[in-house]
């Protein structure tokens, strides 16, 4: 069974996928979780914020076991990325457009007023930049090439949660999985040309 | 002399570029932009939201502008993104990373709470994917695809001032239009390889 602890934090990040983190009330998320607000603050003693940085953290790294457990299963590298993309498409279309991920909400809203949970979401960003960079390198793509990349894969997703989301259609996600798989196939094959020809000099 | 109408909206954007929508209140709206409550609900009788309506339409047309300035400017198609992407990184650092747009903000905290700021940002967003499919379009590439490449063009841009403000670090931004570039200059010759090919035959 879960703890309490995890549940707070579980209830925590359901209630900012909807509502966000200024919209969000430690009443809320009593309600949702069914802990009290004492308990709340047991478990918290910075209150909303730091709930939300541990929220944000643990958010991150489920989001990072799932692009890796998403790559591994892929027919091939570029596919990992429009399977990515097709499976994000799948969680709005069945959660009806609520967003599948609090962490860039939480960034925008909170980045010039809270220095913890930046921190926190730039660890979860960075995370994921570094799965996806390591991804892409172990495919064949040069390293300073495959940092932009995954740099552009992550920026891609966030993005797409706002326009997916504002307009209640997933057809960007798929042209985002088809646009970045093109990427990927085109900086392995640059990468083995280069290769290639310092071979054969 | 900028109207009463103007000044409020143009305070409140600068408000919620900083704190976002759930975060700001009528009373920081009545304090950055010198009016009244009363003269607030004057001007927008439906209050925050209405006011919101109106800042996102606001906004939303500058940066179309924007963009149709930047492109028009460019010293070629793919160009066009390399600058937006650099000038964007530029606002980033000249105003310590404020969040440059906060369409992308509002739309995350209120795509399931409410309608009228939806449709606003969903208007927004469509105009500029409608801009930038419009300038690839000209530049030769095929309407289907030029669609693909505006969305995420314009997804790229929401996500990547979510990155950049939370890193604090403007790099990925210039990495984003690097890879939009090379997305574009691909487009563009495989459109030439089709058309040549259907010629030839």
């Amino acid at each position: 069974m879960a703890s309490t602890r995890d549940r707070i934090i579980v209830a925590t990040n359901e209630v900012f996928r909807r509502y966000g983190y200024n919209g969000t009330s430690l009443s809320q998320i009593s309600k949702a979780s069914g802990a009290t607000i004492g308990s709340i603050y047991h478990f918290f003693p910075g209150g909303k914020e730091s709930l939300a940085v541990a929220v944000v953290d643990a958010t991150g790294e489920v989001y990072r076991e799932l692009f890796e457990a998403i790559a591994a299963d892929a027919e091939s590298p570029a596919g990992a990325y429009v399977d990515f993309f097709s499976g994000a498409a799948a969680v709005l279309e069945e959660s009806d457009f609520v967003d599948p991920c609090p962490i860039g909400t939480i960034a925008r809203e909170v980045a010039n007023s809270s220095e913890p949970l930046r921190q926190a979401a730039d660890r979860a960003f960075q995370s994921w930049i570094d799965a996806a960079r390591t991804h892409l390198t172990a495919a064949g793509v040069r390293p300073d090439v495959a940092g932009e990349l995954a740099t552009v894969f992550v920026s891609t997703v966030e993005g797409m949660f706002v326009l997916t989301r504002t307009r209640r259609d997933t057809a960007p996600l798929h042209a985002a999985g088809r646009q970045l798989a093109a990427l990927v196939e085109q900086a392995i094959e640059d990468t083995a040309d280069v290769r290639a020809s310092a071979g054969s000099k």
